[in-house]
């Protein structure tokens, strides 16, 4: 499956600029797991696979790549879902998986100090270990890498609260692809001098420079959770829930995920799942706070429901009385994992839309659906409050998923809506043909002067994101 | 005053290709304000002033003064520290002073979309009319533009809960050195499609782009507000009251604000400033929460604090019964506001460093400061949670400060510990020698190669932040 060197010419010359110690970290033949990420594109062996274990290393390999015109595609824990670290044969992979480990927690500053390639998992438990809490969490946590995360702009469940992958770094080393190394590791939450370098590297796919390093901000955990979920009968309740939650549970709101009628019924017919809410509803939500205190924040969070209920804004709600009732109303949201099994195959999509019209986007987008695709038939899930919808299409019983016209259709209506086609999963390559429903021209070519500037020759994850 | 057009050949060539609907956008002569921000630099006369309306008169302007290489300054509510907006005789100065106006206020997605010559306070009006929150402030509300906000990446005294204006904004529109216009003007929070090209214009002070319009997030209005001034007796003290704070207010702390020993004397010697804490103490904090219901939260206050006073954390505490109690305790912490008056002349710096090094640094940076310039004073306060200390030097009857020797003692020591030369009111001009002090050499480099792409004829706010 590797390719032979000879189809690169320049290969060689590579590889021997490489001093030993650096050319020792190739790890040859390439793994099967480093030929794809987690998206539906066919595998493909990269013409190296490199592992270094300091930053520089990687200085030294991309100064090298630079000089001899190789392409290299950073990978991370390979979870991604949109292709941004699959492997080019015509390329070297360079992958963090050995740089790991926590290297300081600074608990004054709140701050952890972690190399790129740690699982997010293992930087959640270490907090876990010095009494704080890193928030972002995501269902690959124990494969994913907290530079994978950085790199695509990481969001998850609890976005609301505490912010996306962007909002949890203050400080990261990053090497761009001449080999220089760009030390911002800050522990500074203001630090107004000069342009923030960070955010280049951040959610940019690894097409600017590649993150070694990384300071992190830690929260203090949370004292108790509670969680309840809710049946209302149309959208306009649910923004009433909405607006009411975000007053009266105030910052200690978690999450708040909406779930449109169809997607509950085939989430309840998954083995094992179980919906606590026994009537007939049109919209379910799942709202849950995070606070101090189990006997304050329990009060707060049962008085503001009995509010809603009072209002007219709730037709049930069913509270959680344990950990065990939270684990069962997540059971429910998180069900669409096992869809691969109980609905066969479908094409998974991350919209952004503004809150007040994710339920008009719905309705637009199933429309769209069933008229691109005869018989195609669509769910609507997600995290609403932050504008996030996501979506499933399928056409039952086809042997192959007419993903084209489907993609089509979806991404029509998130452009008429003014929407995203990419909330959170990024672009890689499978979104990049819809860029440009997101992002205007003058956007996009402004995007390509910066990758022009900092990577001339184009080797950083060639392809990914945006095309020169 | 206003400099002859004869010293700048190609002014004339300039005015004569703007269309008459732009040109007629020229206030002349130029009023005296619009000669200099805040800084205590020398006042300077543009070659000439324009107020534009419209974002596509922006564009106007900025492609011919590109086209003839006419340097622009930017300039909002011109209350800058640092010499930002402060114009040069030898370009134009660009006022967004007549761009004002709230457009939109979405309460599902809680955002407000404003141009960005409107003043702060103006905005904050708007949202809690619409029963929402704008979070940030400062104290030249009043004067200051949201726009010169955004472009500052201004703080201010609640970032420990709301983060600087980098966070609050989701979307903006600016326009590039040659006239492109980049509408950006997104509600979304998740929004990964490509790069995020809002972080290049949010505090690189109007050198990189004009920004236009911004797309605000706001907060629900807080539902009830207490606060703390408490005594204590060494900063570890100080530190387990901020680790306490963080774990038992949870995410309703909204302000953590410590005084040195010398700060909390003048400031009480302030005319009307009056001290609620009657012992004498090392170390005054001023604690804040906001929270959503007052019964609620009051309790979890009042037992935060009196778990922190039995726990030997707190010496003594006085509680906020009113909001003219609250009034007070910030009357203590603002009252540095007066020091011109009753301090006479001296040096105000805003630097960053580790929250854990905070008093050593105050201690070495006193050391430095009696050092350089014998009979030098200095006091120490800020908002210790996110790493911001302000500090004032000045040598006691002295007809001119020795600012040189002040500016080196304090920057070099902020070098020694890896702080900020500056946690929120930027470079501008007058910190530009120190910013190496803080970002390395491959950062600046960076930071000029940016420069360089976007604004190749370096018509931008010339000579700000860096040189090229």
């Amino acid at each position: 499956m590797n390719v032979r060197y000879d189809t690169i010419p320049s290969l060689q010359a590579f590889l021997d600029a490489l001093p030993e110690a650096v050319r020792s970290t190739r790890i040859d033949p390439v793994p099967p797991r480093n030929h794809n990420d987690w998206s539906a594109l066919m595998p493909e062996a990269p013409a190296a696979l490199f592992c270094p274990r300091t930053t520089e290393d990687i200085a030294v390999l991309l100064r090298a790549a630079n000089t001899h015109r190789i392409s290299v595609v950073p990978q991370g824990g390979l979870t991604g879902l949109c292709g941004g670290a699959r492997p080019v044969s015509s390329g070297i992979a360079l992958s963090l998986e050995k740089m790991v480990g926590i290297e300081e927690i600074d608990p004054a500053s709140a701050t952890i100090t972690v190399l790129a390639g740690t699982p997010l998992e293992v930087v959640q438990n270490a907090a876990a270990e010095a009494g704080l809490y890193f928030p972002l969490d995501l269902g690959a946590r124990g494969s994913c890498t907290i530079g994978g995360n950085a790199s695509t702009n990481a969001g998850g469940n609890r976005v609301i609260r505490y912010g996306l992958m962007r909002d949890l770094v203050l400080g990261l080393e990053a090497v761009l692809s001449n080999g220089t190394v760009i030390d911002a590791t800050t522990k500074l939450i203001k630090n107004n001098t000069g342009y923030d370098l960070r955010q280049l590297f951040l959610g940019s796919e690894g097409t600017l420079g590649i993150i070694t390093r990384l300071v992190l901000r830690l929260q203090p955990a949370p004292g108790c959770t509670h969680a309840a979920l809710c049946g209302m009968g149309d959208y306009a309740s649910v923004l009433r829930l909405l607006d009411g939650a975000r007053r009266k549970l105030g910052p200690t709101l978690s999450a708040f995920e909406v779930m449109w009628p169809d997607y509950w019924q085939i989430a309840c017919d998954v083995p094992g799942v179980r919906s606590p809410l026994t009537q007939q509803h049109v919209f379910r939500v799942l709202i849950e706070a995070q606070g101090t205190n189990e006997a304050i924040d329990s009060a707060r969070f049962t008085t503001f429901l009995e509010e809603m209920f009072d209002d007219g804004v709730l037709e049930d709600a069913v509270l959680s009385q344990s950990l065990s009732d939270i684990k069962t109303f997540w059971g429910v949201r998180d069900a669409c994992s096992e869809f691969k099994v109980t609905l066969g195959p479908h094409l998974a999509y991350d919209v952004g839309l503004p809150t007040r019209q994710a339920d008009e986007f719905a309705k637009a987008c199933a429309a769209a659906i069933t008229q691109a695709v005869p018989g195609g038939k669509s769910v609507f899930y997600g995290h609403v409050a932050d504008g996030n919808l996501h979506l499933l299409a399928w056409l039952p019983g086809a042997k192959y998923q007419p993903a084209k016209a489907f993609d089509t259709a979806v991404y029509s209506t998130v452009r008429e809506f003014g929407g995203s086609v990419s909330a959170e999963h990024g672009i890689g390559t499978t979104k990049k043909p819809y860029l440009e429903h997101s992002r205007t021209a003058q956007e996009i070519a402004l995007m390509r002067l910066i990758k022009t500037a900092l990577d001339p020759n184009g080797i950083l994850n060639p392809g990914k994101v945006i095309d020169l």
